[in-house]
């Protein structure tokens, strides 16, 4: 049995697909008939057609006409005529193989593309290399994986999953993920959970241990990987599966019912979401609302900004499909680990610390308002709710307010109509803000605490760093305190305070934040019904004893074992 | 005039003097006369020798036998007859110029150490490029510039200073520094204001603006550089500078005077420093103590882990140096911005947010051990306070307390002596422990403050990254909550709190730090009269109404013009 970081809830069982491709290898081989290559050549051609407009179709109708723009591309790319003859000719004049051949010829254009100084030919060259790719495994008789078109049921064996690959990927044939890399907060391991998949990250080399069609067993909540399991083994994790399926099953009962303590506490039990897509997962498990919209991802995998229209009708689609619901739109959180190939920032020594969020958009005011004004536009479609990331003075939220309001004014004199009175909000997630929070608050209609950074920043911890990982802790006293602190002074302006971290959706942390006095809970939204159910089994005047408990103990151990031995 | 940052105060008028050496460029000639040739070749290597000669006795005189150790290698490979006989013969049997051969015997030799798999090989094969420089320039009759062995009075222009060009100079001749890189926190601008000798730095491209010999006006205080001035203004700054020195006089009249306000109370005025060299301006500047050793530059710019007897030796002398006067020792705070090479640390996305300081020690007991061993054992010699960095949690703290103790064990059964008594503080620079400084200050004998550090994690702004350098500031309204709490934390418990950040010298922090009720301000040499005229001229009663005043401000700006209008 190997270790892992359970990532997402849940247990697997299936057959492995490593998506890692094989490496390539083509030599140039001399041949007779020049004819039979030809025809392999051609024939691989119309193979990847095929699957591309397969890839295509799907993208269109799920993701959308912009993503499946990028598989149109490639397909323009096959039906190249320079490309097949230049192919062909090489093929019957040098007698060597079709694979050698297209490669050469492909490698040419490729080059061609990479040496104009012209960002956007240059990221041609990655679509020729990609399309390419797929070619020469067709001619050679390797297969291509494609994450939109598996087969059959699988689980998934990768060094780490890119964001495109889990935008791509058909949900309903993967069964788990494996990854080397990750923590709990990796973007992966927040994906898994969107799509209610079972994962477990960070196992190191996984990709080593597995081979394509080994039976794998996971536990995405204690971080379990059995591969090759003997009957008894599966017999067991069959029967986890059953009952944790049950289990779900019997939360599906508390859809409707009010998130509300034994002792009539009420609070909001909302969802995180990345894109549009994830609507759908909030709605099934009953969230109330979106308590984080992470605007970034319309931003990334792609060449260039996102017009005003694009994120417009991004933004209509979230609003609209949550009805009167809350939703908390977030401002563009670009810089630290998160970077857009066409927006360029020098290298820093220390990106966690450097020019990211609000402070990217206060400097580039023109991103900012593009932003601003396809919210404002948007906002009579639904309930938004707009908030600020990366606040850590007075100064940078007035600033961001005072954009806000050029853009109505412009938006005014356009004659355009946007909501009246949309609630303002800023993140809490660096000290400072949380430490003059009593200050801000009269500033805003609501915090909402963003526990991964404010926990990276209280204790000076980057949570990638794995040599001190061991630092990292939701339970840190100091980072508690701050929360309490947060919480007590947006409630003496009379604002809500809400809370979008890895936290909020905890078992161990709910009970400490309900005592706090947290209003708003947003999470995964396969999270959501399991807080709820929690809630609803505590009392409020419990969960507050466990508050002033806990924020009198000076170190995270100390206060995790309580919780244990208490919850 | 241009204008950079000001990092060490005082005004200088002079030439100067780049430190940059022009690249060399040696081509191949064909030569007739070899004998000659020759002769310039042997020449050259004598003026080496007398130069490095020189440069190694002062080394022993003032920096002590292990840097000298560096120069007497350089000499010893002057003397290896195989570069010598291997250059004669290339000349002789090829018939080239002497620059060319010994250029080429030397690269020989770089190669071969640098090709070898050991690390202290490697680093031989710098020394000989050192060398080889050296006896180069010597060849073609270029310059060599020798910080340590400087002619004349000059102001220094760099790109930066490296820790063993500021270590090596001959601070009699040197006026000033230029440099492009750099803010106030830096290296250089510290060792400048620890030298005493006005500096400017981050002025961008000041290598480029001036030649050698170009006459240069600098005040470190504004930041303004002028660049061959006229009469005019010559004789405006040497009458600025006449005023600077007179009042740097009048304040030597404070010498031996307490540092006490109006009303009575009383406070300590105590050093930072980096070698037992800063000892000497120390004392000068009537410091009352040592408040923070900076104990990383014993582990800097050398091959290998000094030994428990080398770090002895230093603490000993600045103990000595300080008779009963307090030093309070920082244990080694390596990893973020400052490496050792023998040290090897995987490079970190966020090394400010990484392996560092009292991390680094907790997980490589050894290198921890041997320096409280070495602390221990010098504890004999004065008045030692043992200070631990960047303790984020109550966990590190009493783990590094522990291992004191073990190490206290071990002398114990050894029979070796060490004070009783001796103070065991921990550094405030990570939001969390400011959070839980009531906790923490159960545990310990006195707080100091780190400003730089605290204000870095508080606002979550890397001190070094220009484009955010704006909401990097002292001032800021979190940062100075915090450093109340911390204070009022120390004081609950009855332990004393000082203050070893550049804030605790600067005249606007001042009144605001005095009347939240700090008991020490460790500051550099040259801040300590002024810091102690200044506390002489204020009320604690009004200090504290500043302090108070400014706690309830929500900005720093707002706090800055406060302060501007008030002292």
């Amino acid at each position: 049995m190997l270790f892992g970081k359970g990532a997402s809830n849940g247990i697997a069982l299936g057959k492995a697909l490593l998506i890692e491709n094989e490496p390539l290898n083509i030599e140039k081989k001399t041949i007779e008939n020049t004819e039979i290559e030809k025809n392999k050549f051609l024939e691989a051609l119309n193979i990847s057609k095929e699957q591309l407009s397969k890839v295509r179709d799907k993208a269109l109708k799920e993701l959308g006409e912009e993503k499946a723009a990028i598989f149109e591309a490639h397909l323009m790319i096959l039906d190249d005529p320079e490309i097949m003859n230049q192919t062909k000719d090489k093929i019957e004049n040098e007698k060597v193989n079709a694979a050698f051949a297209f490669k050469e010829i492909a490698n040419q254009f490729i080059m061609i593309f990479e040496s104009m100084d012209n960002e956007y030919m240059r990221e041609r060259a990655a679509d020729i290399r990609d399309v390419s790719d797929r070619v020469l495994r067709n001619i050679v008789g390797q297969k291509v994986i494609d994450l939109s078109m598996l087969d059959e049921e699988v689980i998934l064996i990768a060094d780490d999953l890119t964001p495109s690959d889990t935008a791509t990927m058909d949900k309903e044939k993967v069964l788990g993920f494996l990854t080397n890399i990750g923590g709990r907060t990796s973007h992966t391991a927040i994906m898994a959970r969107s799509l209610e998949i079972p994962a477990v990250v960070g196992l190191g080399d996984i990709t080593d241990k597995v081979k394509n069609g080994d039976y794998i067993i996971l536990n995405g909540e204690t971080g379990e990987v059995i591969v090759n399991p003997n009957e008894e083994e599966i017999n067991k994790y069959k029967a986890l599966k059953e009952n944790y399926e049950k289990e779900r099953k019997e939360l599906e009962k508390i859809i409707g019912q009010k998130s509300v303590t034994l002792d009539g506490r009420e609070v909001e039990l909302v969802g995180n979401i990345g894109t549009p897509k994830d609507i759908e997962g909030l709605l099934k498990n009953d969230a109330e609302g979106v308590g984080l919209y992470r605007t970034e991802f319309i931003y990334m995998d792609r060449d260039s900004m996102p017009t005003e229209e694009e994120q417009f009708e991004a933004y209509k689609k979230v609003l609209e499909g949550l009805g009167d619901k809350p939703v908390v739109i977030r401002t563009l959180d670009i810089g630290g680990d998160k970077k857009l190939p066409y927006l360029k920032i020098d290298e820093e020594m220390n990106p966690f610390l450097g020019y990211r969020a609000i402070r990217l958009c206060l400097d580039k005011k023109e991103i900012f308002k593009t932003q601003l004004r396809a919210l404002l536009r948007a906002s009579v479609y639904g309930n938004l709710k707009i908030m600020f990331p990366m606040i850590s003075s007075l100064e940078e939220l007035l600033a961001a307010k005072e954009v806000l309001n050029e853009v109505k004014k412009d938006l005014d004199s356009e004659g355009i109509k946007y909501a009246e009175n949309i609630e303002i909000g800023m993140m809490i997630e660096v000290p400072s803000a949380a430490i003059i929070s009593d200050i801000l608050a009269k500033h805003v209609d609501f915090f909402s605490i963003g526990t991964n950074d404010l926990i990276q920043y209280t204790t000076a911890v980057d949570r990638m760093n794995e040599k001190i990982h061991h630092l990292y802790s939701t339970f840190n006293p100091g980072v508690l305190r701050l929360i309490k602190m947060v919480i007590d002074n947006g409630h003496k302006e009379n604002i809500w305070v809400g809370m979008c971290g890895e936290a909020a959706g905890d078992k161990k942390m709910i009970p400490i934040l309900l005592g706090m006095g947290l209003d708003e809970f947003s999470m995964s939204a396969s999270s959501i019904l399991p807080a709820r159910k929690l809630i609803r089994s505590l009392k409020f005047e419990d969960a507050k004893k466990i508050a002033d408990k806990v924020l009198s103990m000076g170190s995270a151990k100390e206060i995790e074992r309580y919780l244990e031995n208490t919850i």
